[in-house]
Parts: structure tokens; C-alpha cells; sequence
């Protein structure tokens, strides 16, 4: 229990302290901040007042919580991530003074979330998005190249992926513009320049490198979730006419990186620890360099709401899991390096689309409406099959046990209209 | 001419002046420098002799010059790039005394290119590798797909490209060693772990973003050619086996991004101005957004040179040239951000492999021996399929006109054996 209300519904318990950065009306500095309930707490303000003077492996707390993004406190590596954590916890908890009973600095530290700014939480190096869902790949893979060719002989032994954009991954609150490009409006005739007529989300998690490899050296799969940070939601914004004509033969381009949006609080590992649950059976087993021998999916609740234009509410369209996903992060990460390649602190990986076995759990509007063949039926008679202009999105994502609560807030952009 | 000596063969002349990080054993410092001759020239050292007080857009020249990477030079802007890039040519040439004559800043700014390790030029945010050459997809596409489906049907429509890994791009001489990964070794069965048997090359050259633009806000063609800083030699290193297992269908991963390897010095956008020619016939015409009125490809020579382990001898197997290019560097800039997708100064964007009409002119060793099927011969008897362990690559690149030479000096790289 901490002193500083929380909800019984908050994403942000005492057993969450996600890190993310923010900034304020009164200070536009950029710095560290963890959340509960409905406050941010500014941990470089925690830090200038000494707060942080004991914690294992953190000796400049100001320099680490002073950085415009995670980076630094991420390179510190996972036995400080650990400490630092549980010190919060116990900055935070009612049995504890310190904080409880400095009203100035309470005053200073502790900031409503509707006062607070949040930013990027990290420098991303490379962005890569895997595709590690069965069912995605099953559902798309009809779509796009019928159900014969649906799954590719690889899918089942390797977690298939690919090399996304970095500069384009945005926080969530990040308004897009529709983007234009070539796309094929009438099947089999040439391509036509114009905005994206199927603008579509991917529901997906992804996870932040804290401590990377150096090039040539892998991370084994026994090491693999020491070297990941946190995990946050993720909205692989997709331009489907854009995708479908750009995509043969080296993969998705200008039809994913206008943008790509993350939630802004980080959910550390240790966060999620007692969510941790057997993912789906692999058959083929895994490789030896991808064999896992612990529980290693997240039971981790996914929402996808929409809000239309000409709306004033959300619509929950899609409830899937993390669970559902076949390949486990940890095989992701043990795959990305087997070659040798070199992941640094703030690098992301995607899951990919997050699609659960049921019509009512797939997580992308192509899925939902079946490439468009039928509508999704929104609040006040609205439909919608893909999205348009202005129209809001929100990811969520919530764990639930024994009576403790470990969310992710909301991930949320609105398209705006293509540029004249 | 300059005082300083350049041979006539020289890739540095003094038409050159490409910009590049060095460190010297007296000083460890990564700091920014010209290349003339066998001379590196410390830019740095003649900033603190007050030699670029003068020069527009270069307001603090010390700062300028002593980061570890070109990024905040390339940020300043194209005007200031020339300016800077003028200046220094006076201050090399033979007719201007300011640093001809003054012995001791010689001694301390013009060092030996034996004496100075050049380092990675830029810090890059993204790098994308296009795949610009018709007659490479078209090889490839044989190879990969059958004669029926070698070039996809949008290849004549727009530049293909996708996402690389920035973290993995590493500077010339950078040994790299032979990546582990899934491939499937006797076809139509399963795929086995182990080093790759197919490591090849790719013969591409790259162009550096000078300065991006905002999400959301497209670079147009007629603009391109103003954001880009310079050219590089470009090594795709790319295990086949494992490319060829993975790559259906989001596209190449961990057969490329193990190490990619670019050459040091950062030949500018106007060095290269003199050897502007016109590119490849484009049928279609391209749309609107990809249209050009002027001359926009470069006829650089290119060679690939290959010294096997059990040699002492480089054999050039490929000659190649950067004209034979079907889009242009200003054409993949207008395209990628076309969606809107923002650049960072210091990406960089790839070229694809640069393959000419003739056998002697492919840029692969997968197409140089199709795919496995026959010998390059080499000296001394040696021959290769693909590239063997200890084995070592030097890409080279020159310009050549009115008895002027602009060139790129080598981008080499050595593959060592895989991990045990
Ligand atoms: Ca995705
Ligand atoms: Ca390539
Ligand atoms: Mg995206
Ligand atoms: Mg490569
Ligand atoms: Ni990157």
C-alpha cells in the first residue's frame, strides 16, 4: 500500500513503478519520472533531495535522472533496475516517512498526470518488429497470399522478423497524418499516387534492450530477459494498399514507417514476473539456441477501442493476450543475435500483431474486418473497416492476479488528415 | 594543386576533400578531418589555430570539429558544407601561405594516413538499403524467384528498399566474423543451425543525410539533393543461406545485419557534382513525385577486389559503375519520405547492389558465380564461390574526368571464422 491513492482499477499500483520521462508547465526540463495512481513522481527531484543516496549500483542518481530519455539509468544493467525499483516501492509505501512526511517535497515531486508531459521514454537505436504471433501470420497470410501459402515453411521454426524505422516511433498522445503513396485502388491495374485508403493498427507489445551485446557475441536464451528493460504497448500504424504493393520482395516499408506510437511508461520485467505463464506448445521443438525450459509468455490483457470522428466514445473492437504470441521474447531477442548482430540500451523490439484464436480478438483492423469484407460495429450505429480521418485509437494493456493490478496506461494517436 | 603531395592516381586530390573521424596514438580524441594525398588533415587542430574564423554557418568551428562523429557539421546545412569544404581547398592549395608556412601546425595537422585510425563517420540513426540496380534484381529475382517472377511488378514503378541495422554498420578495416544462423543445407529438407556456407558480398556506395526533415513533412525531388551530405562505399555483407531461409515475407534480417561495412571518408555531394551524368532510361515514366529534369546519376567506378586466405594477391573480380543505377539517390530520398517518414541527419541510405549489363560487372558473388554454379578464378590458381574464412574484401570507387580524380579511397573488411 502506498500513501499516495490508487485506484483499485489504476494500471499503476504500488507493485507496477513503470519509468518513463516527462516534463512540466514549471519545468520544461526533460527528466525521469515513475508513476502511481494518477501521479508521475520526479525522480530527479526524489534524487536532488537525496532520496536515492543508498541504492546499489546507482552512484550519480542526478546525472541518471536528469538524462531527456532512459538511456543512461537502462546502461546501469539489471541488479540497479532491480534496486532501484524496490527502493521506490519503499519510497513509496505508507510505512515509510521520508517522503510520506516532506509536504515541500511532496509539493515538488509528486505531479497530477493531467500537469505532466510525457515524452519518448528512450533514444532508440534500431527498431525491429517481429511477426511472432501464429495466428496473425495465419489470418494475414490468407489474406495476402491465399490459404494454401498462408503460413511460410520458416514460421514454425524461427520467429520471423524484420528491421523497422527508429525515427519514426512516436509516444503515445502523438497525433499522425494519413500518408500518402503509390497504391493499386483497382486490383490488377497500375498503381495510383494518393493518401491511404486502408489505414490500419497493429495491437502489439514491444520490449526495450537495457543492456545490449557487442557485435559477434549473442545473447544466449538463458540470458536473454536480464538484458531486457521493460515492456511497453505498441501501434504498428500500417498503410495496408501502401504495404500490399511495396512489400514483394523485401519486406514492409513506406506502409509502416510514418509512424509507429508506444506507450510512455516502461514496465519493467520485474514487474511482470508474476504474470509469467507457458506460452503455446512449439511443435516443431525449437532449436537448441531457442529452447527454453521456464515459462516464458506473459499473461497480459489487450484492448483495442476506437473512437470515430464523428463519435464522442470508444468502442472496445478487439480483447486479446501476450499469451497468445508463439515465439516468447526471449527467443526473439536469442534469435535477433544468434548471427552475431549487435542490440544496444534503448534498442525496441515488436512482438508483432498480437491476434488471439477467436474473430474477436484479432488485433488489426484487416483482420477485424476481414480485409474490409465486413464493418465493425461501433457505439451510436457508427462502422467503420479502416480508419479515418481524425479518428482516435487506444491500445491497452492490463495484468491481473491475486488481487494485484500491473497495467500500461494507454497508447494513443489520432490520424490526421493526408496533407493537400 | 596543393603543397601537399598527391600522386596522380590519388583518390584525394585536392578536388576531393571528404570529411572523416580520425584518432592518432598521441591523441586518442575522435575528432574530425579532411583527407588529401596519404594525408590525413586534422580539422580540429587548424580550428584551434583560428583557421576557419571566416567561414559562413561555421559559427564555433572548435566545437564543430572536436565531436566524435559528423553529425553536427552535416546538421549545419548544405551552404555551410560548401563553404567549409572551399575553405579548406584554399587553405591546401600551393598559391595560399596561411598554413604552407607555418612549419609547426603542419607537424600537428597534417598526419600520415599510416599514423591516423579513421573511425565510423556518423552516428546513424537509420540506415536503409534500396535495391536500386535493375540488372541485380533481375539476377537475384532469376535466382530467388524463376525467370517468370525475377522483377516484381512495382520494382519499374518505385525504388524498392527496406530497413538495415544501424548498430551493425561498421567502418572500413573492421574485421567481421562469420555469422551462425538457421539454413537449409540440402533442399526441401529441414533447416539445420550452423555458420553460413554462402557469404557474400554486396558492391554498393550510400549516401549520408546531411539534414532530415519532420515527421509528416515529405523532402521533395527537386529538394533531395540539398539533404544529402556525401557518398560512401558500401559492403551489404549478406550470408545467402541464411537470407534465402528467412527472408518470406517481411524481407531480409539476420542475413544482412551482422555487419555492414562503409569506407571512411565521406566524399561530398559537390566533389561529385563534375561526374553528374544521366541515369538509365526510366519506362514507366515516373509519377510526378519521382520526376526529374536534370542529370542525377554518377559515373563512379566501382571494383570489387578479393584476396583469399591462402593468398598474398588481390584480384579485382568486378567492375562496375554507380551510373548503371536505374533510380536515383534523389529518387530513393523523395520516395522514402514520400509517406511522410522523417530523416535524421547522419542516416544512411544504400544504394542496392550496383550490377552492370555484363558477367564481369555484377556486384555478388551470387551473381558473379550464379549462385554457386561456377569458379571466380583468382591468382595463383585460387578460385571462390563464396567467401571463405581469413578471406579479405576491398570495395574501390573513383571518379574520373578532364584529368581530374574523385575517389573513395577502399572499404575493406575480413571475415574471420565463426564462434566455436
Ligand atoms: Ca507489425
Ligand atoms: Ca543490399
Ligand atoms: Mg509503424
Ligand atoms: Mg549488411
Ligand atoms: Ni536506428
Amino acid at each position: 500500500m502506498s500513501f499516495i491513492e490508487v485506484k483499485p482499477d489504476s494500471d499503476f499500483s504500488i507493485h507496477n513503478i513503470p519509468f518513463g520521462i516527462i516534463s512540466t508547465a514549471q519545468n520544461a526540463t526533460l527528466r525521469v519520472a515513475t508513476r502511481i495512481g494518477d501521479y508521475a513522481v520526479d525522480l530527479l527531484a526524489l534524487a536532488q533531495a537525496g532520496l536515492f543516496s543508498s541504492v546499489h549500483g546507482l552512484n550519480d542518481p542526478q546525472a541518471v535522472f536528469s538524462q531527456p530519455t532512459l538511456n543512461l539509468f537502462m546502461s546501469l544493467g539489471k541488479p540497479t533496475w532491480t534496486a532501484t525499483r524496490k527502493h521506490i516501492q519503499k519510497l513509496l509505501s505508507a510505512s515509510e516517512a521520508t517522503l510520506r512526511d516532506n509536504q515541500e517535497l511532496l509539493q515538488r515531486a509528486v505531479i497530477p498526470v493531467s500537469s505532466a508531459k510525457t515524452h519518448l521514454p528512450a533514444n532508440i537505436g534500431d527498431y525491429t518488429d517481429f511477426y511472432a504471433s501464429k495466428e496473425h501470420a495465419t489470418n494475414v497470410g490468407i489474406m495476402f497470399r491465399g490459404k494454401e501459402n498462408a503460413l511460410m515453411p520458416n514460421w514454425t521454426h524461427l520467429p520471423v522478423g524484420y528491421h523497422g524505422r527508429a525515427s519514426s516511433v512516436v509516444v503515445s498522445g502523438t497525433e499522425l497524418k494519413r500518408p500518402h503513396g503509390q497504391r493499386v485502388v483497382v486490383k490488377g491495374e497500375a498503381p495510383e499516387y494518393g493518401p491511404s485508403l486502408r489505414l490500419d493498427c497493429e495491437l502489439e507489445m514491444g520490449f526495450l534492450v537495457g543492456t545490449g551485446n557487442n557485435l559477434g557475441e549473442p545473447i544466449t536464451i538463458n540470458n536473454a530477459k536480464d538484458h531486457m528493460f521493460g515492456v511497453v504497448l505498441l501501434n504498428d500504424w500500417s498503410a495496408r494498399d501502401i504495404q500490399a504493393w511495396e512489400y514483394v520482395p523485401l519486406g514492409p516499408f513506406l506502409g509502416k514507417n510514418f509512424g509507429t506510437t508506444i506507450s510512455a511508461w516502461v514496465v519493467t520485467m520485474d514487474a511482470l514476473e508474476p504474470f509469467l505463464v507457458n506460452g503455446p506448445t512449439q511443435d516443431p521443438k525449437p532449436m537448441a539456441y531457442l529452447a527454453e525450459n521456464t515459462a516464458s509468455a506473459y499473461d497480459i490483457n489487450l484492448e483495442i477501442k476506437l473512437k470515430p470522428a464523428e463519435g464522442s466514445k470508444y468502442t472496445v473492437i478487439s480483447r486479446s493476450n501476450l499469451k497468445y504470441m508463439y515465439w516468447s521474447f526471449a527467443q526473439q531477442l536469442a534469435h535477433h543475435t544468434v548471427n552475431g548482430c549487435n542490440m544496444r540500451t534503448g534498442d525496441i523490439c515488436g512482438s508483432g500483431t498480437i491476434s488471439g484464436p477467436t474473430e474477436d480478438s484479432f488485433g488489426s483492423l484487416l483482420e477485424l474486418t476481414w480485409s474490409g469484407a465486413k464493418d465493425i460495429q461501433l457505439e451510436d450505429g457508427i462502422t467503420r473497416k479502416f480508419m479515418k480521418d481524425n479518428d482516435e485509437m487506444i491500445l491497452a494493456g492490463w495484468c491481473e492476479k491475486d488481487g494485484i493490478r500491473v497495467g500500461f496506461g494507454e497508447c494513443h494517436g489520432k490520424i490526421l488528415p493526408a496533407n493537400k
